[in-house]
């Protein structure tokens, strides 16, 4: 019976060493949110197909992942259930299953898989882990601040040290638009070039401004007031718009609030525009030396979860792009996980056994040879690839003199130890 | 935009505590495996619908999940992918996947959810978490023995204490259907028949074996000798045939090297038949007081990898009931997730920020008040409904003199600290 034996396609096996340093990497993070107070969530993997569809625009409907009907009902060749395509849906679903049984505000994090059906790619992938923390039911920027406090420090969990959080505001993007006189048609697509001055020389920012109907002179004042780092300029022409005004407050009482983070952590960047349409406060992206795009991102969305079928409650959220932190940090970071012990087995193997519990009980990691050789020279090179600290050998021989010859496997010195010594010999040399 | 609030049939939503009581047991159990030198694997939620297919008989193929092709072919009403129902036919794909990169035997252990659209009851669910270990690749019966005590501790570091692993074997069934003359087309109905010894009066099982068309003498002896718990009578027996002599051998050896276990842990077991038909060598299934049914089961299936689809290796497992010991184990028994220091704002919101960071630096878990309500008495109630064992209160006075007031929540005792030694005041105290 032959079988594909890749996984599917856009998917992964995560096999130990790579569940280890996976599962390491989600902890530190788990660790932080909970320190913040941060209390964890589990929802299913997939949800009522009613709950997903028209969250997501046509493109995203396209990409999520639909389980068909069951029993009689799967000829219909309809799908009642749909695999979770984010984090956010499940939440703002579990806000209206459980109201006021939630604490208020509603302070979760989620660290799990989601599903989506994008063509495959170089960190690409159908199923990928995304790591979420949202406030719900705050309308405090403390707790904007908390939000980028929380991804600042689970950031650091994950090694990286070197990265800056640009902040911005909904409301100053508009107030941009509305002090440098951009045509409202234009708005969107002006702000969506501009975002691109981090990437593109100003020359081109410029000249695509134009193409999309944009008046030279406009073009050029904000390129040029953009890409100077003027950022004093900017805040001036801010202030003499209501909705600028409005935006620099936000963005100042988040710079305030996280001013205890290393100075150059959190800065004003009044060209950085976040993809999604749904936020309405304080935005920001987290960039890094050495990675491409941003590593983390969030911000205010007031109206999110109300949209989503949930209640109309204030939130403000923040997500760390673990998958893509994770692939590019070293892989030989990781802890190998070896074997404490090794043990070989030569006849006696209900003393063998006894030993293994006993060493395993005092809390080491021990493998029993499981294989068909008798031979010594084998059983060694077995414990050599398990990369065991120390082998023990035991056979007729050591059961007759009560004895147990423990292997260093660094030295491939010998020593004899009593049978009933050896747990305690191993944890001092350890 | 109204949307069933409900996780979907079968389902369930985590919250903080069940998710924090669920996460101990894994890890726990985890700790165990690691111990014993098992690997972990993780494979994605869904295989190719060809990996599932035909894998778990007409009935198990009704369960499984299928999920819809895409785009273009989702009209077609085809699945090409399914979620996995189990997690051992993961594991044969993976065996053949990856082949002689995996360590030889290859001892993996996996906790994770599977999907089963059974028709949902009390503890039967759709989504649920399934907790195997297994050794492919070694005949030896130390890896059977290994299993056994890999289970054991497993069950222990999950808080059951009483429990019996039953212990049998298929040749040692074929031994006591041939030593008691049991027509061959009566064999499989006879043993799931004796298996109910353990629930129904022997009067019961003998009625049930004549109504299967078995002679009432060899009905009246088999239960006669099974029921009378007289091993050394089956024992007899058994050595009378050549299955059975084999089979005795298979059991024997497992007793023998899990003789380090407590008495009585691990008793031979001649009525005990596994529900699944792939077992070829020792079977154990593990009851406890207080639960119905087994808790955990297992056994040594050498033909299934390879029917599975994997190359043809030699392997033996077993699994933890965990939802089932989840389900019965009290949840009060764990630590709530309770703050070990709330804040209160009233004012100077960014030394709060700012102490608040300094605090969860030093490892507590810290959370800020971030309602709209100014009043002390309405924050304080805040504070109580996070389970603070401290709260901080700080306001423009305390900022004017440097101070922090530090409430201890169980006593009420109300303290002043200066600003920057609150966290070792609160280390010191807690």
């Amino acid at each position: 019976m032959a079988q594909a034996a890749e996984p599917p396609s856009g998917t992964r096996d995560f096999l130990a060493d790579e569940v280890r340093r996976r599962e390491a990497a989600f902890s530190a993070v788990r660790d932080v949110f909970e320190r913040y107070g941060f209390d964890p969530l589990i929802t299913p993997a997939f949800e009522r197909i009613e709950v997903l569809t028209g969250k997501y625009g046509d493109e995203g409907d396209k990409l999520v992942f639909k389980i068909l009907r069951r029993g009689e009902h799967e000829a219909t060749g309809e799908a009642d259930l749909a695999l979770r395509y984010d984090l956010t849906v499940p939440l703002a679903r579990v806000v209206s299953t459980y109201g006021s049984q939630l604490p208020s505000p509603y302070k979760r994090y989620a660290i799990g898989p989601v599903w989506r059906a994008d063509r495959p790619g170089k960190g690409r992938f159908r199923e990928f882990t995304q790591c979420d923390i949202d406030i719900v039911g705050s309308p405090s920027e403390m707790a904007d601040a908390e939000i980028v406090s929380a991804v600042n420090d689970g950031i650091l969990a994950l090694g990286v040290e070197d990265f800056t959080f640009e902040v911005n505001s909904r409301q100053a993007l508009f107030g941009l638009l509305e002090a440098y006189r951009v045509p409202a048609e234009l708005g969107g697509q002006v702000l969506i070039t501009l975002d691109k001055l981090d990437k593109l020389s100003p020359e081109k920012v410029a000249a695509e401004l134009l193409e999309r109907g944009l008046a030279l002179e406009t073009a050029d004042s904000l390129v040029g007031d953009l890409s100077a780092g003027d950022e004093g300029r900017i805040r001036d022409r801010l202030d003499g718009s209501e909705q600028g005004k409005r935006g620099l407050a936000e963005v100042d009482r988040v710079l305030e609030l996280t001013a205890g983070l290393p100075t150059g952590r959190v800065v004003f960047t009044p060209r950085m525009v976040r993809g999604l349409d749904y936020y309405t406060g304080a935005i920001f992206e987290v960039t890094a030396a050495g990675y491409p795009g941003s590593i983390a991102s969030g911000g205010r969305y007031d109206g999110l979860v109300a949209s989503l079928g949930g209640p109309d409650l204030p939130a403000c959220g923040g997500s760390i792009g673990l998958e893509r932190i994770l692939s590019m940090r070293d892989a030989a970071e990781v802890t190998p996980g070896g074997l404490d012990v090794a043990i070989t087995v030569l006849g006696a193997e209900a003393d063998v056994a006894k030993l293994a519990a006993e060493l395993r009980l005092s809390g080491l990691r021990v493998g029993v040879y499981l294989g068909t050789s008798g031979k010594l020279a084998k059983q060694l090179k077995w414990a050599n690839t398990q990369n065991a600290a120390f082998t023990l050998l035991y056979g007729p021989q050591e059961q007759v003199a009560g004895e147990v010859i423990v292997r260093d496997m660094s030295t491939g010195e010998q020593t004899r130890v009593p049978f009933g010594d050896v747990a305690a010999h191993l944890h001092i040399r350890r």
